[in-house]
């Protein structure tokens, strides 16, 4: 350590799963889903700027800002479909938290896992307002990345155990599958979408595909159900059937981001849409019927990355002594900058 | 080092200090400004985006993203001028370089040093298309944590090793000098902007107070001088005073923002003002006769940032053993993340 550093606490890919394995992957996603409810809970707090983006011939990196006035955040997040061919992943996150009375950052934390961990407890505490009661079986359709994150935070929540998989590579269930029967789960690989969501109280469709794909059709969904559509939304990609959407009451993050990259963006701005931080507020309805059939829309916004920071933040100051970067100096005397030079062992030599 | 992570470079306080001293601090803000001229000779390739700026009643903290299309960076940066009443830095920075093609990050840098050391270095490389020839004196007006770095800069690439220093608190004054003498500089402090000016080649003001102030007024300033006006620029904030800007050719970097945060805020948009980035691809022209008066509007650009990330991230290869963060998960499957949880030693214990 450097006398004229300030420390910023670091949490890296390997601390961050040790943290979730020390404190257990349930209760970690319990206590996520729980900061989130809180921060939509305080939703007019949140200063909801649009993100940036930065568009190459082969992706997208964005920076995700938000704050609610006490802290700032933001998540450096790239989408390259390609890298899979080169062995790398689509999607990259890593993200700060900073204190806004001072402007010092706080937290930088990796955020692939992350951003997974804090997709799956979203939708769970999504479906724990619009679900139906007592659900015990899901489908889930799209066998990527986020599945098993979907299925672990479905079961922590819900009590959801038992799951009918299916993807249109069957390779990707078969990993789904051996990755959740050593935790407990019941699992059933289907060979269809249409396989898949019989007897299904909760279907989630987390498919990866950049297209305007129809995943799930009206003709094939009963009322009653629950559908968690999450699958990595963008303008030009949709998961359901514009006919099925008009028949169900859908709920949505922030209206606005969702317009553009969910579902939604099939029809028009006509169409009445629920956003999520009033039914927690008890300003909207939820799930008011059994036979309703509901939806949510769910495209991943800036304040759940912002809960998710605030609370590994806080869980690395319980269980594991802090790793800190050197990242910000700060000379004793702050006008004094050049100092920093003079007190370095080695800068005598310089000049 | 764990198997799934990809390595993000990282450059803290202390190895930047090290560096530089390494490389000697007057070859850096060489191959710095040699860094910088490069990126503004190829302007063009330059996203040059708005920064993004999250504004509380304290302070600002700011995103400065742009990428040439091969590299894409992005400096997080605060200003909070009541930050010094609790010890803490007005402006800390830090910053981030990523690879566009695969939108993986590359480097994390330390950016409150950097960013001193790229504004001297960019004055300086300025000065060299718009100073007096043979230039030897320079008056130096604000004292503070940026002095220094302009001083180095001037020599470094002008040779100007005499310097006359003024700052309303005369306690920063001697704080520079103190500083410098031990460099060999051949330092004068004065009483006043007016006395400091006399015999200058080269006037650089670089001072912090966020008001209108009128450091230099038209009847204190004879033709044939440079000015170098850099001073912590915001809407609000200027040192020039207006008759002598509109006696001078004044230069710019990004003529879109200086025209909000500069000194030319003053004036009306008619009032023509020249890109630097002309005048190093030889589309207009620097100073042209030894009785103009020339200015530099100065206010700090985000292609500097990317600038200076891009040399420090080619030096520390050349001269230090990287240090490396693990910020991004790279599990051996991209479409099974989950696999990272199964792959921690400790990961049996959980679920």
């Amino acid at each position: 350590m450097h006398a004229n550093v300030s420390q910023v606490a670091f949490l890296s890919v390997k601390n961050l799963l040790d943290l979730v394995t020390k404190v257990g992957i349930e209760s970690f996603i319990k206590g996520l889903a729980k900061s989130i409810e809180t921060d939509f809970k305080r939703w007019s707090l949140f200063d909801k700027s649009p993100r940036f983006a930065a568009h190459s011939p082969d992706g997208v990196i964005e920076l995700m800002p938000t704050s609610d006035g006490h802290n700032f955040s933001f998540k450096y997040v790239n989408g390259h479909p390609k890298n899979t061919q080169k062995g790398l992943q689509t999607v990259t996150a890593f993200g700060v938290m900073a204190d806004v009375d001072s402007g010092y950052p706080l937290l930088l934390s990796e955020m692939t896992v992350l951003t997974a961990l804090r997709t799956g407890a979203t939708s769970a505490l999504m479906a724990s307002y619009l679900a139906p009661a007592n659900s015990q079986c899901m489908a889930l359709i799209g066998n990527g990345a986020q599945s098993e994150f979907q299925a672990f935070s479905f079961r922590t929540l819900l009590g959801v155990n038992t799951l009918r998989l299916y993807d249109v590579d069957p390779k990707a269930s078969q990993k789904c599958c051996a990755n959740l029967i050593h935790h407990g789960f019941d699992v059933t690989i289907c060979s269809s979408a249409e396989e898949a969501i019989q007897g299904a109280d909760i279907i989630t469709t987390c498919t990866a595909d950049k297209r305007n794909a129809t995943i799930l059709t009206s003709d094939m969904i009963k009322d009653g159900v629950f559908i968690n559509a999450i699958g990595g939304d963008c303008p030009g990609k949709t998961e359901l059937d514009k006919a099925l959407l008009l028949r169900a009451d859908v709920f949505v993050e922030f209206e606005e981001q969702t317009r553009i990259e969910g579902d939604i963006q099939q029809l028009s701005h006509e169409f009445s849409v629920t956003e999520m931080h009033k039914v927690m507020n008890e300003k909207a309805n939820g799930r008011t019927s059994g036979s309703q059939l509901t939806i949510f829309d769910g495209v991943g916004f800036a304040v759940e990355d912002f809960s998710a920071l605030r609370y590994v933040y806080q869980l690395m100051k319980q269980h594991m002594p802090t790793k800190e970067l050197e990242l910000i100096a700060t000379p004793e005397n702050p006008r004094d900058l050049f100092s920093l030079f003079c007190t370095n062992n080695t800068m005598r030599k310089a000049g």
